[in-house]
């Protein structure tokens, strides 16, 4: 199993093996009230299915994306090995926001900055409505989600408790740390300044690109796999990355984030928000994140009395991928298990 | 003994005590050959001193200044508490490029963009000059740096290898780790984005003055001192720490942390670099460090034996603050030491 998130996809491309997505599929939603109360006109979502829907319905398994994320990428990065698709469903989501459902780099009522913020919670509702009213799935067996997609895990267990059995968060958060929301804003702070200054778009978005690839990362990692004369085409490859990106939808999604709160619901408790989860949960966490901080997802666990599995390697947001066997062989018996 | 650092100075206002400094005094270089082989016109050197320079100028010590930091903060930040006034005839030097000594914003002859690049090299040469060609000290019983401070420290014992009985770098470093080249190369794309796009000069520094805070910070330390709820107040005290920057100077010094390399005159091989090194070294490095990484300062100590102090809280870059009494003790035990 090949294993990887996009920014790995720049650095060991060669060690990646593509594969196919299935094909793209998509539900008009019409237009979508949004947590703010404002309208999201003409709500479309694209998602991709892999698998055989039992008769029951009882094998879907939902995993929305992570941030600037696709469900195509969910499988050309194999993320979806995760998943037995011999035994389960799998519907892979793109969230609002990214390009492929319904995003202000694509929106023809609401474009660019005319959409209107979205948040964690609107993309798992549109999430719930996709299921309920287009694809008749009235109950999950599990959800399961990367970064972004681990925040939409938290939301969905706290908002739909009775929706699913089993959920799966991998470096995920129900809310952010101190120092994500140091890093998020920073990163939002450079889109911003490329939303607003026509002059120099693209180098604003370079900025924001090599900070995207500086959270990912931790000096071990970088010593061990870049020596000092090849860090001059690490710094094109962030620049490269920050480029090809979409401000809007980045920065939608950015925003989506930095307002992520499972608590907001409960009042900002966390502790209420940790008492509605049913679902059997499984938080997977990498100690060395600076992307999403593992301690507020650590202590969420604890409070539900969630599965944890503490990535100790050095790989930061991108642990996943310096243990992949490991980490696939624990979610599939968590996922298996009666 | 508060011993802060400038971002430290935005975090802790309230528990700093102000101490005054002594008078700029300036020394008049003329035109300056730089590394590079261009000149610098005019040169200029900032400095202010503290003690008794003794009767055989045998008590000197020199201390250079911090990125963006200048002389006159290494007294109102107390970082000179860490020398003995009473016994050492303490010179605090501003490097080149940081707005007291010849700087891109300061410069008649070469201002702005026409200032030429200048080398950790650059600003040792130009100390060295001040010191034997104006105050007439052939001989220093010790340099001592913090941070940019440390690289100049590095710098002095490969370069004047005779000219110092000892020398102690403080998170500092003789080439940046392959993370911190990241790291800075993240900062100077923001700040060559306001060079070059006037539309949104202020938003650029501000998007700098992020990434400094961040580079300052552990998750842990963050999540200790600022709540989640506090983190707005963070970003704004980042922001406006970046809005105040000299674009110009901060870039030029960015441009010669970036550069510096002391095994570059001794062919690339930082052994040979080490093998000319005279001074007793003392190496303190903090090892949650994401500014300056320790690693290639504790390689340099082991190539040269020196003495070691490798702090382990979760402080980072600004290590330093948080175990002030234990460095300084060890730091004055160094000095005072036959």
């Amino acid at each position: 199993m090949k294993l990887v998130l996009p920014i790995l996809f720049l650095l060991f491309a060669s060690t990646l093996h593509a594969a196919e997505a299935p094909p793209l599929q998509r539900a008009e939603l019409g237009d979508l009230r949004l947590e703010s109360g404002e309208m999201l006109r003409g709500a479309s979502i694209a998602y991709r299915t892999a698998g055989t829907l039992n008769a029951d319905r009882s094998n879907v398994i939902l995993f929305p994306t992570w941030f600037t994320g696709t469900a195509e990428q969910l499988f050309t990065f194999d993320a979806v090995a995760l998943v037995d698709t011999s035994r389960f469903f799998l519907i892979a989501v793109d969230a609002l926001a990214n390009g492929e459902s319904t995003s202000p780099s694509n929106s023809q009522q609401q474009p660019g900055l005319e959409f209107p913020a979205v948040t964690i919670a609107d993309m798992v509702n549109a999430q719930h409505r996709l299921l309920t009213d287009v694809l008749g799935v009235s109950h999950l067996h599990a959800v399961i989600g990367i970064s972004m997609g681990g925040m939409q895990t938290f939301e969905w267990v706290t908002a739909y408790p009775d929706f699913m059995d089993k959920a799966v968060s991998i470096v995920g958060s129900p809310r952010l740390a101190p120092y994500d929301l140091l890093v998020w804003n920073t990163q939002l702070a450079a889109l911003e300044l490329a939303e607003r200054c026509e002059c120099q778009e693209e180098a604003a978005l370079e900025v924001a690109g090599l900070l995207n690839q500086l959270a990912m990362q931790t000096p071990q990692f970088l010593a061990r796999e870049f020596p000092r004369e090849k860090v001059d085409a690490l710094v094109q490859q962030g620049r490269a990355g920050g480029a090809a990106m979409n401000i809007h939808d980045r920065a939608a999604q950015l925003r989506a984030m930095l307002a992520h709160d499972v608590s907001r619901s409960f009042g900002g408790a966390i502790q209420r928000a940790a008492e509605v989860v049913r679902a059997d949960l499984l938080v997977v966490t990498s100690v060395q994140d600076r992307a999403v901080s593992p301690a507020p997802a650590l202590a969420f666990a604890t409070l539900v009395g969630a599965e944890l599995m503490e990535l100790q390697n050095d790989c930061g947001h991108t642990a996943l991928f310096c243990e992949p066997e490991e980490t696939r062989t624990e979610i599939a018996g968590f996922l298996t298990r009666p």
